[in-house]
């Protein structure tokens, strides 16, 4: 099992990502170990790629949307057995000990949760190593149970686009008899508008530019208001409980906030950055507003999550590639040239045939 | 009743506070007519007569802290008689219609509330003159009871200065078992301590200057963090479940957003402008923390905090002034040089002193 496994990495900063052979640890008593199927392909790989956040430990191997299926377990692994099908998020370990941790807050860790890939594994001190690989090795408390009626391919993005949205709409209990906006139409804000639909919101899609509107119905939207239109923004005033805000890049919150009612919630699941231009305290004071964040969810919530998605008939709208068309998807993901995720048909790797 | 009666404004933006003469209306059948005894000094008069916010109707009677004797009452006020001791705070009338209104927020009355100065009366079009003046004329469901126990002076900050501390103590559920810092301490940072105490927190004063640890354990702190020091705060990280942040200027938030455990909230109750420096989202993302704001009480909530504090002991900590004083206080409030509220002896009126 330390055998060569073959993937695709990026090797310093402006590479582009190319095939990468490494090798996995032998699986502990309670490591899964999974061949990759299906990986999704977040924004995150793109910026750890690109060394965005000053952090990347090269090579790296990207890649946190991860579906497959058991082909061996450790000797204590009681959940999974060998053939079921299985996925891995954004993270593989937590210290489990913290007050976060033992609510089952694993992505709120106090000790840095281990990501799936650029991370350190807390026993060997290795570097992680992401989904673009034929095989993983995680500890079974962070694999998750892929129902049967999902499509795998679309369910791949669930693992992190997928919980990203829905954890703060569990968080701040939306349901029926609320009203919940979504800004932005990606990866992030089409999952937020099917989960908050299924959870019996008013659901709106809140987007810079026209034009949307027809496919934001399909999506699960009752509503669409164009935030560059006054005459659209100025007449919602005070009318969400949530705002779901999934923009990437620093941008006004203040006309959202304007939109928010007495004790509404604009979160932050898209930007990680300084919030600029700043907050006009006053649209907080006079309703008692609040501007949160939140990160993925924990591995509880996922696993719920993906039953909620079987039960609801909710998977990602996805664009299939080859491994070797991924340096191709990043330049498309840069221009939001997707609708909505990439996954990457890990096959592909296998069929060793050129990049594009 | 509408006869010409005594009190203090302000005639243009710059003037000095001077002496003045209008007129109340005739009390409605809903109406209260108090004899004002004392009345507090809020930062907002002194930006309302300077017409920092741009709204200021001039001339100005400001005054939002009132304390006085119930001297006539309209025909179908039931709660109040000759005689009683009431209070008089930031609103005198709302829409008493709208969701929040219908929940007891009138703070966040849809239609605007009416405020106690430099408001415009729902019924007649008139302006508002507030406190700084002999009687007052205020529709019996904003008029508050004083409970015995209290020192009437002390007492009358409670009334925009306390219910602005109070009201998202409770809000955010304090009480035993958590955590709670106040940022700054002058009128409602030292109210915020008294109250977070009382309610049964451990509360730590947050503060830019060293010096302070012995006034703030008189208050009620249980500890100080001088927050320039990052030797203090750096530890604090993940400390508080909520930060109760009464500094009215621009000011980082950042260092404090720190200092908030998972799912904590940092809420603004002195700053009515830009968020400036901008907040970093990733300190919202990473715990799930909040920035919020809140602005006063309801009546209901406001009732609860009087009598909380007659069940307490607490009352503020006031220097008490002449109405001729003014403008001497207004230039020392501009320092922060107040412990921690100036109250208006409004018997000074009537003695006609000459300014000093
Ligand atoms: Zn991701
Ligand atoms: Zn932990
Ligand atoms: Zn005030
Ligand atoms: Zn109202």
């Amino acid at each position: 099992m330390t055998d060569a496994i073959n993937g695709y990495a990026c090797a310093a900063p402006g590479a582009a990502l190319a095939p990468f052979q490494f090798a996995r640890r032998h699986p502990r008593v309670d490591d899964v170990v999974i061949e990759i199927q299906y990986c999704g392909v977040c924004h995150s790989d793109l910026h750890q790629a690109h060394n965005d956040w000053g952090n990347t430990r090269y090579p790296v191997v990207p890649g946190h949307e991860i579906i497959g299926r058991v082909i061996n377990v450790g000797a204590s692994v009681s959940r999974f057995r060998t053939g079921d099908i299985v996925g891995v998020g954004c993270l593989v370990d937590s210290c489990g000990d913290c007050p976060p941790c033992c609510e089952g807050e694993e992505q709120y860790c106090l000790n840095r949760p281990t990501p799936t890939y650029n991370g350190v594994d807390r026993h060997d001190g290795s570097t992680t190593y992401g989904g673009y690989s034929e095989r993983i090795v995680v500890a079974e408390k962070f694999v998750l149970r892929i129902p049967d009626r999902l499509d795998l391919k679309a369910a791949a993005p669930l693992l992190c686009a997928g919980i990203t949205s829905y954890s703060p709409l569990r968080h701040w209990n939306v349901g029926r008899g609320q009203r919940v906006a979504v800004v932005g139409l990606g990866g992030l804000g089409h999952m937020g508008l099917k989960f908050a639909k299924a959870l019996g919101a008013e659901v709106t899609l809140i987007t810079r530019s026209a034009g949307k509107e027809q496919e934001a119905r399909r999506l699960g939207a009752d509503d669409v208001l164009v935030s560059s239109d006054p005459a659209q923004i100025g007449p919602a005033a005070g009318r969400f409980d949530l705002i779901l805000d999934t923009i990437p890049t620093p941008h006004d919150l203040n006309p959202y906030l304007s939109t928010l009612r007495l004790n509404g919630t604009l979160v932050l699941v898209g930007l990680i950055g300084p919030i600029a231009p700043p907050v006009h305290s006053g649209l907080l004071v006079t309703a008692r507003r609040s501007v949160a964040g939140s990160a993925i969810g924990g591995v509880e919530q996922m696993q719920e999550m993906l039953d909620f998605c079987a039960a609801h008939d909710i998977n990602c709208d996805v664009e299939m590639i080859r491994m070797q068309d991924i340096n191709r998807a990043y330049e498309r993901l840069l221009k939001s040239d997707v609708r909505y995720r990439f996954v990457i048909d890990m096959g592909s790797l296998k069929a060793r045939v050129p990049a594009e």
